[in-house]
């Protein structure tokens, strides 16, 4: 059967849990997917590297104590980055560190070194598609790899694949979308009449919500989403400045209060539309929806894009847009889609 | 540039709206498919049928006078429709009569007769799917060729492609869904306080209720798309006779007045699950949805399939369910699923 050799970079929450998945549903995946899959590299800015060819003790790796290192597991190496991700010998790499958002660094390096040395890439990184997708895209068909990130919006919520494979031809003119979570959440529980400051620090509690919510509130998170789904729905590519954008802080108790009454509710909207004459307009911002619109009834941490088109009208696809466990099978899908290619 | 030659089997609204978009939309679409589509033969019960090898006169089928047939025009033919579907010289047949809900047929022979003749096949009937999803798919891979009926559930909105494709490997354990939108816009029309017959006029004269609402209303449609998508995405054959089934027509505007005071909404669910031991129940039914349930929000005609998997917990896909263009775009996106697969 076929197997690819896996690269992780970055062992938090998403890697670890596809370390998992690999480790406990390897019988079950190859049986339905008819793969396999072998780690044979981790590296993590806080614990270390691994490599191994024949493959990774994953064991050893997830039953780390807290606050232990690579230092003392098989395989232990002193690499930096980009050195571990030039030399590891894998097939595919799995990037899920973190993206900055004014430039997407250190992801889109990560993938850049990935690609060059002739390996795939799945990421759940925004950063990369936001402020690289033709450069890494062209690179990868040089290469003669792959560079799959359905996780970059919706996590595993397929969003991008979906327009790309059964959409195809649809006629994409637009979309609207609830991309952040945390943002839906809090106006959800300020419907149900807490005060957005005590919704966001429920939110801090249950997990949702960054120490810093600025990203979030504030719509630099969906922006850069927006970016993405721009390109990879619409094919243009706009900069963080082509986005008016505006956060949640401005939505107050009176406005949910006022909206309720009217049957509407507040939702916060990004959205690109391409007008008659090719034109491509996008904004952040919270808008008033009739309690009839399809995204009207997206409730709390959940995410949807509204594709508007051509033959079908709208097409709404919701589900989760976070976790753990929803990010990995991001990942997951993307390994499959890979698998996919490499038949043709 | 790739061709592919068509036959319509049905000259309704559905394989007349094709013509239109092949007709009208061939440039764009040859641009953006990489293909063209030319047909050749058509065949309708009341019109009857025409062959043109090097592409029939579109135009003059479309301009037909109300009460003509095609006894006038080029190519016109006196055929059986097994003698057309296994004579005329396409790739591809285009189905889209009607189905017998007892047995599925003519619909099922025709595709028999199609596949047999080593063609291509895309429907938007249920039937096949439903009765002989396995005979005719075995069939296909025998011939070489290819059986494609995303229409047969949501018309053109991608149900099946979208748990065959992007959602590969999450592991989908039920569906739950709201597959018959003249019942859902009733059940919305008696929440705006009319009758349940006031409703069921009402959508008549808008053409959503056929003038015998009993497959809609009474469950029977909605059994078979259950039936269809158990098998798409279950992987299980169901009998009707498997599949409890009810339909609305207890619903009283009692019931709903109640429902609503509770924050709640009556809702026609056509529903499929594993459970643990592998065994799979399926039932078709009115069910009582908090507000915050995914399908509660599905208004008006609209179709909704929420998938429940094991990797992502819960994922929707919402769009219309009938209509002319749209179920003519299930037609094309077949097509389009055609193609990839030559190709590969």
């Amino acid at each position: 059967m076929k197997n690819y050799d896996i690269a992780l970079v970055g062992f938090g929450n998403v890697n670890r849990t596809l370390a998992q998945i690999i480790g406990e549903d390897q019988e079950r995946m190859a049986a339905e997917l008819g793969f396999t899959l072998r780690v044979t590299g981790v590296i993590d800015l806080r614990l270390g590297a691994v490599i191994a060819p024949t493959g990774v003790d994953l064991s050893a790796l997830l039953e780390l104590e807290p606050g232990s290192t690579f230092a003392g597991l098989e395989g232990f190496r002193e690499l930096s980055n980009e050195e571990f991700i030039r030399t590891v010998p894998a097939d595919i790499v799995a990037e899920a560190t973190y993206t900055n958002p004014a430039d997407g660094e250190p992801a889109v390096s990560h993938v850049r070194w990935a690609l060059e040395s002739g390996k795939s890439v799945c990421t759940t990184n925004k950063g990369p598609v936001a402020f690289a997708a033709e450069e890494l895209t062209r690179l990868a068909g040089e290469r003669g790899v792959h560079f799959e990130f359905e996780g970059a919006v919706m996590s595993g919520t397929p969003v991008i694949r979906l327009a790309a494979g059964p959409l195809k031809g649809v006629g994409i003119t637009g979309f609207s979308g609830i991309l952040n979570g945390t943002s839906n959440y809090i106006l959800g529980r300020m419907e149900a009449g807490l005060s957005q400051m005590a919704a966001i620090e429920e939110a801090q509690d249950y997990g949702y919500a960054e120490a810093d919510p600025t990203a979030d509130i504030g719509g630099s998170d969906v922006r850069l989403k927006v970016m993405v789904l721009a390109h990879e729905l619409l094919g243009v590519r706009l900069a963080s400045s082509d986005v008016a954008t505006e956060g949640i802080t401005g939505i107050t108790a009176e406005m949910i209060e006022q909206a309720r009454a009217e049957s509407k509710r507040w939702k916060l909207i990004g959205t690109a539309r391409r007008d008659t004459d090719g034109v491509v307009t996008a904004s952040v911002g919270p808008r008033l929806l009739d309690d009839d619109h399809p995204l009207s009834g997206i409730r709390a941490a959940t995410n949807a894009v509204t594709f508007h088109t051509r033959y079908l009208g709208d097409v709404t696809i919701a589900g989760p847009g976070a976790g753990r466990v929803e990010t990995a099978y991001a990942l997951l899908s993307d390994l499959i889609a890979i698998d996919a290619a490499e038949r043709r």
